[in-house]
């Protein structure tokens, strides 16, 4: 693990509030220990394995979100780049869970990537995937998006398109980074407004000089939404869609799943499967939602949808082996809560999720699946989900140097009441990328 | 028909452009004149019938919408009500089907209401029901809504949300209005969030307080919404939860049904039904929409569904009598039209759909559902929404003194051309209502 | 609690199940309980809370279910319901948790209530809400129900179904039920085949009669269903027509709360609040769904939306205090499982829901609620359903005479093999009542 | 066109019925080749195009359809598949739109195929895609479908599945079939109960053994559907799945669309596009649904969903040329109707969406779409839409040897009332394939 040579909050503080809860963790954590021993299973090992979780931060996450309606800005709000890695360091200090942070770009564009990538690394933050936005007009730009980016009728509007993904990759090298994730929001709202076949092989057109432009190393995330800005057809609106291109595009294009872009009732857990079958799961923005695109926190609407992604990507690891990884990060709008306190919170349930899928019985699943004991299959899965492992995920992350309660020990260090005054609120905040 | 002294665009300009199209006009209304009359049907009963259509315009619509991703701007937007007024006259002198105007304060909040009204009038046109808004915090306000308007746990906020809406009838009443629609987002994004009894406890609490402020003639319309600002539990999010509260609000309280405001499949053209025969049928936000609140043109993605509801509304006419009368609106967003063109052609459509559902012979149909004859009695209401009434529409706009074709006599105009000098685009055009 | 005279399970071996499972048991127990007690809470308070869980069981969720497509039967299926009673008393034995059976007519009339009554107060089982079936014509029936039942436009019909109603209601008098639960699955496969307006004033027509032969200490429950068998409009299609309906009829009439029959992306836990507040909440069928009317097993699918049921239902008890009761049963159709399996486990399931409802701190979350600390608020309700109360239910199953695991009880038992021998399977199975 | 040499309904009453209807058929056709005339359009060319028009019933649809909850038989139902044949013939015959039949089986297995294919002759008939049928377990059958069929995890059942489609291209190449249509309702209840992805790998290996049993010019189509009768998880349940499984088996399986089969607020006509543009597109099932696969009548919910499936494929015509060309069916349920009016009428209405698809000027929509005039490009298509071809369709039967109002006419035959005396019901007619 990268050595962090700087803490946000004082190592003393959280020193302090673990002491202070460390007899009931221990007490909490042998009681547990004793039930899953009872069930054969090893709560060291589970420990030792929730310690390795990782999942990347999005620098839009941290400040407060919005709806088209309004947004409520929050008190003492990042108000650049600089300020979003200060607060995603806090965020991996307490939770030790979230060791990169995702950018997304012009939103934070910067001059030196080098202070910049100097300034995460004293977190112990690196950088994972790059995002590129060509889903709104920035300011002196040449060419506009409102009929469409990588899609666009007009070859200036593509080319200027695939440059600014370029750029990205460029920024990205620079900072680390071995991913570009694209979501375009390109389609139409009415039926007529495009040729539905026209504007994807345009799209492919435009991606496949991206493509061409990514390094040997890198990955290009392809990430599909059902709707929303495109309000009658969106031109990467499913999955099938997105694993269509990526076969075009070649073995470096892969597909990326938020959990909230997708139809109602889909079964979301089969399209990992699915993905990881064909060879093209590339990565996850965890968020839940209950209606579309609601990017509410990870595992507060369905957390055992959430639990049943883990499953599956638990059955791909133990298909493909040491080599089967993803590129996970939360997305999420914190429109009501601290952001900080949201992200923190979050890591902690797609966490929770990974390990109560490390608790399946996968042998007697398998078993069960066999003879057709269709019960006995289904309470397998419910078995592990039902395990508490609260107990678990707070001692891997004092044992890793973070807080027991990450959002308490956030509470009482005065983190915002600080920033609220280091930051005062500036106008249009939403031009900084909070959306 | 209140007598319009003022024309934005110019008499001769219209007079011309129907004099090109007359002689196609009158072929294709005598071909569908003679084709109506061999169904039993006299065309000059209902031309006559869709010249007494109107439909109110949202002083909001006439801007470039957007989505909480980005917001294009057209060009030559207005920026102010007074504007507003001037691009709803060159709708409704196009269409001669958009007599009113529906407000949003303080979006569209004047210190001179005389002067708006006679504004209005010269062109022929009146105010509908007034909108007030409590999902945004304004500049200078003392309570934020942040987690609820009328429904907040603060007193204090609920007690300026209150103000603000008895301060909307006040500015309605000034300008003739004879109605409120309220909208609240309130609600959750968690589970736990807020108390779902507590919170509509707490909102007919403040209803009351409004209603009480209500001038005997006047309706307030409640509308619900399913989600979105709130994204877990919108406190009036269904049409039995308006329902419930207009009962226990008053007579004066009604419903009001937003096309793109229900759940996926919901089944609309009936709760239109039950809220008639239940006596709480207020009024209409017509839209189209595909996935959510999508706020299409009307017309634009489900032909039918737009037909059935005016099937609903003609039975219920039919049963009711003259006294039978809901307020109708458009409420749609336009992100990627002009909105003039856009809510000319709604208007139309929305027209369309009246037209059709006067075409079906209740009687015959009646039969066929007395004799559980399904095949025909489906055929009754496809036979009407099949007739191309669009010669109906074109002729009664132009013997109402409007245009044949009204999107081609705007664009001939040059009315946006000149808009657009007379109007430069001012910065954060969001907070001028366009949402 | 009644007392149970006679074991379909030799108590002897129940009580063998138990003692091998009593170390773990008490471990784990002695384990949870040691959590609780550091938040607070007293696990023998809960357990005993537990005891007193009550869920009724459909008489023909004991065969199996099918869909449209196909069933295919399992072995020893119940040949009437004598022996759907038998199959009852199992689960009532091992779980202790189904004191209750609620029968479908005429599937399972009988000439000889008082047997009936008798053969299940043997197992301790009395008899909860009666169902009455006006969608399937029943041989020798002199008029059909293809074109509706209680809303048929022929008055002989409706005079037909509205009898069978009443003679429901004697029949549940002779068995001791206090309540009759009417589902209709009356509507329209086509937009204009009935006069929406018109269904529903004859169904109010035709439950008005029904209503009138009720005795006074009986309900009637209301059961609404978007769709299926109707698949344009079903007369009570939710929770609004439903609300009033029961209102127009009068104080005894209540809303029933199936949960897989709403629009996709409902709030159901909001609806429960809803006819809470209002007065109308009857009762439940619980199941579980992903995409309609599935009728999965309980807790299957989103365990965490039947927890949040709950959770409003505990909510509501602490407002109405002791008069507050609703009547819960399972609904589950069992198409790849043995149906005695999972209507044991799904009762399970549904008293874990309600004792993780009954572990959230209240105080905590008004304070939270009051406060807009959204995400504390949101965490007092995920702190109670992350909790593993296994251990719970199944030490309050052993203290009040169940099994640890009713499952592996019933399966060592050999009940099902008997029953194979004993009841050969019959030809034409669907007309006993199995859908 | 196939010489058709009986008819089922006396020519002499077709000609009487058309004679009385040809006054005003002439009138009407007059006036909207008027008006399209005035379009630009000549009329003639569409009624010759209208002329070509085909599509092909499925031999189940003859029958009246049910639910899980019942059935409800009309009067002389066919008994078999020649009676089954017999109706196709009459339907055929008055639409002269309909000159195929899709058999399924074992339902319609006959032993004397070349009996059977004489006799659908002699109404003009031949045999479209040939259905299999693994859903079901028949009489005799050594192995239960229970558990999945093509994915089962017994390689006997997998064997038995594959057998019995090997066998029904054997059956359709007796019967001049040249494809195979695989429909398969494998899947779970239950997370846990199947392994997503080897049930998935078991499909491809069952499939390929089908595949090569495929003569050379026969194709397979793969039909997805997102749930019933599983459903939780359906091998085959999305768009996506049945794409990437059509690669894996090569050129000659392709993807079969049913209206039907997808999740809430899916955009249908852009799946199409896709598919054909991936060179996967196979052919149709088409029907209409409000909710799930509810098989109601062709266009009888949304007609401008079925234009735009039809526009999608006129724009793939136009890109493919001659070569392109997809197999297409309707797949209905008649549960109250009779369904030979129903498979008429729908015919027509599937008919009357590929006659307005012709009338897009898609040189108009293609400029509208460069100049990203969004609002002209919507009403080229509303414009097509709306246009009542009624009088085309009318005319292109007549002139056909069909009747001008089809339904009128079979009415007028007394054909059912024939049907009832010469085919008593018979009990248990599920078992005839009519689900």
């Amino acid at each position: 693990m990268t050595v962090v040579n700087k803490d946000l909050i004082a190592a003393g503080q959280v020193a302090a509030h673990n002491a202070q809860r460390a007899a009931n963790l221990e007490a909490d954590y042998a009681a547990l220990g004793g039930m899953l021993e009872r069930r054969g299973i090893d709560i060291e090992k589970i420990t030792a394995l929730a310690q390795t979780f990782a999942v990347a931060l999005p620098s839009w996450g941290v400040g407060t979100g919005g709806t088209r309606f309004a947004r409520f800005p929050g008190k003492g709000e990042p108000r650049n780049v600089f300020e979003k890695i200060d607060d995603c360091g806090v965020i991996h200090q307490l939770t030790r869970a979230t060791p990169t942070v995702s950018l997304h770009f012009p939103w934070d564009k910067t001059d030196d990537p080098a202070a910049l990538r100097e300034h995460a690394a004293a977190y112990g933050l690196g950088f994972d995937a790059v995002n590129s936005n060509t889903f709104q007009d920035q300011v002196g730009q040449e060419q506009t998006y409102k009929y469409g980016s990588l899609t666009n009728i007009s070859a200036a509007v593509r080319e200027q398109a695939v440059a600014h993904n370029i750029e990205c990759i460029e920024l990205g090298r620079a900072l680390g980074s071995k991913a570009l994730t694209v979501w375009v929001g390109d389609g139409a709202n009415f039926p007529g407004q495009s040729n539905l076949r026209g504007a994807l092989e345009r799209y492919l057109d435009s991606m496949r000089n991206i493509y061409s432009a990514l390094p040997d190393d890198w990955n290009v995330l392809i990430e599909h939404k059902l709707f929303e800005p495109a309000f009658y057809a969106t031109t990467i609106a499913d999955w099938g869609t997105s694993f269509a291109c990526a076969q075009e595009l070649g073995p470096k294009a892969k597909c990326l799943v938020d959990l909230g872009h997708h139809a109602p009732n889909t079964n979301i857990e089969m399209i990992v499967a699915r993905l990881a079958q064909f060879g093209k799961l590339g990565g996850f923005h965890f968020n839940d939602s209950k209606y579309g695109d609601d990017d509410l926190d990870s595992g507060s609407i369905n957390p055992f949808q959430l639990f049943l992604v883990f499953n599956e990507l638990a059955d791909a690891a133990s298909r493909e082996g040491a080599g089967f990884q993803t590129a996970n990060m939360l997305d999420q709008s914190h429109n009501v809560t601290d952001p900080i306190e949201s992200l923190m919170n979050s890591a902690v349930e797609v966490q929770r999720a990974f390990v109560q899928a490390a608790l399946v019985d996968r042998a007697a699943l398998k078993q069960h699946q066999e003879g057709n004991d269709v019960l006995q299959a289904a309470q397998a899965l419910k078995h592990a989900f039902r395990t508490d492992v609260s107990a678990i995920l707070a001692m891997a992350r004092v044992r890793s140097g973070g807080a027991a309660d990450p959002v308490a020990c956030y509470r009482a260090s005065g983190y915002r009441v600080q920033a609220a005054e280091q930051r005062p609120a500036k106008a249009g905040a939403s031009s900084s990328g909070i959306v």
